[in-house]
C-alpha cells in the first residue's frame, strides 16, 4: 500500500524570503513520526496558474494525500481554493457548512468584542467559497475553515499558513484520516555524535552498515568545519509495521556502527534514544 | 529579460521533518535582494531518480538559473550530480580541477592534524565526479566543490547542503552571476503592524492600494489568534529598475495604505524602513 504524501506550500512570502517554512518542517516531521513517507515539498507563490499546475503536476505522481498550506484566508492572494478548483476542473461554490462556520465565528468575535459588526463582508464571505464536492474542516484557532477534497484515490487537504491554525486542523481532522491509513506503521529514529573520523572515511562504515541492515537509513550530517576535530551526527532511522521492529533493528544497526566507528578511533556519544 | 530562479534543495532530511529547510530561506531572501524572482522551491530525497524527475521538470519551465543544495559530499546518498546527468543525458566523468582542490583539501587537513592521510580514497575522490561539461567551484570552507553547467538558456548551479559552505560558495561564485543578470534591478520591502482591524475589513484597503500602484505587492499576513485586538503585519515590496524608483514606489503605497488604516480606526507602527 502507497503511504505517500505530498506537501505545497503556497505564498509569496516563502519564495522572496520573508518567512522561514516552519510548516513545511512541522508537517513533515507529523507526517512522518505518523508512518507515512513525505516524497516531495513544493512552495509556490500567490498565483492560481503556478498553484494549479503543482497540484495537477502532483496529482499525476499519485501521491494519497496532497497537504497543502496557506492561502485561505480573506484577501485577494488567498488564491488556493480556486487553484484547486482549476486544477481539477470543477467550479467554486459557496458551501452552506462552511458559511456557517464562518458566521459563527465572526458572531464570536463580535461577543469577544474584537469587532462591532458580524455582516458577512464579501472577503468574509470568500472563505466559504469552496471548490464543488468539498467539505470544510473545523478550524479551532482561526476563521478560514481547512478543506478536504478527493480526487480519484488522492485526498487533498487545504490547511491554512498561520502556524497555530494549521496545527490545530491538522491534529483534530487529518491525524485520524492518516492513523486509518498508516494502522501501526512507525517511524523511529535515533542520532550519534561522532568526533575524531572524517565523513570521507565514514562512507565506506555506513555503506556496510545499510548493506547489513536494509530497512535502516543512515545519513551523515557534517557540523560546520573549522572545529579542530572532524565531527558529524549519524542520524539512522526507519519506518516498520509496527514500533517493536523498528526499533529492533535501529538498535542493531547502531550497535554494529558505533563499533565500526570506534575501531577507525572515533568517539561517539549517543544524541537521542 | 526573465530573472527566474528556482531552488531545489536536496536531502532526505527535509523530508522527514529532521532538518527545518533554512538553506531554501537564505537563497530565496539573497536572490530575491539582487533583484531576481524565485519562482518555486521544491525539496526531494536522496533518490536519483527524484532529483533527475525534478530537474528534468524545472528545466521545461526554462529558469534563468536553478540553485540546488546538498548532496555533493562523500557518501553513498550523495546524489545530486548523478541526477543533473540523469537529467541532462550526459555521463559523469572526473573533472581534474575538482580533483586538484580536493587533494589540496585533504593535503591541508593533514597539515592542521585533522587526519592522518591525505590519499584519495574513492569516497574522497568520488567529490570530483562531475557531469560533462560542468566546472567546479571553489568551496573556500569545506571539502565537495561547487558546480556549475549550462543547459541551453539555464544555468544550473550546485551547491553543497552545509550552510556555511553552500553561504560561501554562493557569496563567492554565483553573486557575480547574479549580479550580472539583474544589473541595478533591486528588491524593496517595508512592513507595517497594525492593530485594531481584521484581515477581512484590510483586504478590500489593500484591493485599492494595490489596484492603485500596480507595482507593489501588499500581503497581509496574520498574528497568531487569541489576542485581545485583531492584530496583524502588513507586508510591502517591490522589483524596480533600480533602488531610487522601488523606495519610492514602496513610500507612495505605505502612506496610502497607512491612511485607510487609520480611517477605519486602526493603529499603526512601522516596523522595517
Amino acid at each position: 500500500m502507497s503511504t505517500s504524501v505530498e506537501i505545497i506550500c503556497i505564498g509569496t512570502e516563502l519564495l522572496i524570503g520573508k518567512t522561514l517554512n516552519t510548516n513545511a518542517h512541522w508537517l513533515a516531521k507529523r507526517v512522518t513520526s505518523l508512518g507515512l513517507s513525505v516524497r516531495r515539498i513544493t512552495a509556490v507563490p500567490d498565483e492560481i496558474s503556478e498553484m494549479s499546475q503543482v497540484i495537477k503536476e502532483t496529482l499525476q505522481r499519485k501521491p494519497l494525500f496532497i497537504l497543502t498550506s496557506g492561502g485561505l484566508g480573506p484577501t485577494f492572494d488567498d488564491k488556493t481554493l480556486e487553484g484547486v478548483a482549476k486544477a481539477l476542473g470543477c467550479k467554486m461554490e459557496v458551501n452552506s457548512n462552511a458559511l456557517k462556520m464562518i458566521e459563527e465565528k465572526y458572531q464570536r468575535y463580535v461577543k469577544e468584542g474584537l469587532i462591532e459588526k458580524s455582516e458577512l463582508t464579501p472577503p468574509r464571505a470568500k472563505m466559504a467559497r469552496l471548490p464543488e464536492g468539498s467539505k470544510p474542516l473545523i478550524n479551532p484557532v482561526g476563521t478560514a475553515p481547512g478543506v478536504i477534497i478527493k480526487h480519484e484515490d488522492t485526498t487533498i487537504i487545504a490547511l491554512p499558513g498561520v502556524p497555530s491554525e494549521m496545527i490545530a486542523i491538522f491534529e483534530d481532522s487529518v491525524v485520524p484520516l492518516l492513523k486509518a491509513t498508516a494502522g501501526d506503521k512507525t517511524f523511529f529514529e535515533t542520532s550519534l555524535d561522532v568526533k575524531g573520523v572524517m565523513e570521507s572515511d565514514i562512507a565506506p562504515l555506513i555503506d556496510q552498515v545499510m548493506h547489513d541492515n536494509p530497512y535502516i537509513y543512515v545519513k551523515s550530517h557534517p557540523s560546520p568545519t573549522g572545529e579542530k576535530v572532524p565531527h558529524l551526527e549519524l542520524h539512522l532511522s526507519t519506518t516498520a509495521e509496527n514500533s517493536d521492529t523498528a526499533r529492533n533493528r535501529v538498535s542493531r544497526a547502531l550497535v554494529q556502527i558505533s563499533e565500526l566507528i570506534k575501531q577507525k578511533g572515533g568517539k561517539i556519544k549517543l544524541l537521542k534514544a
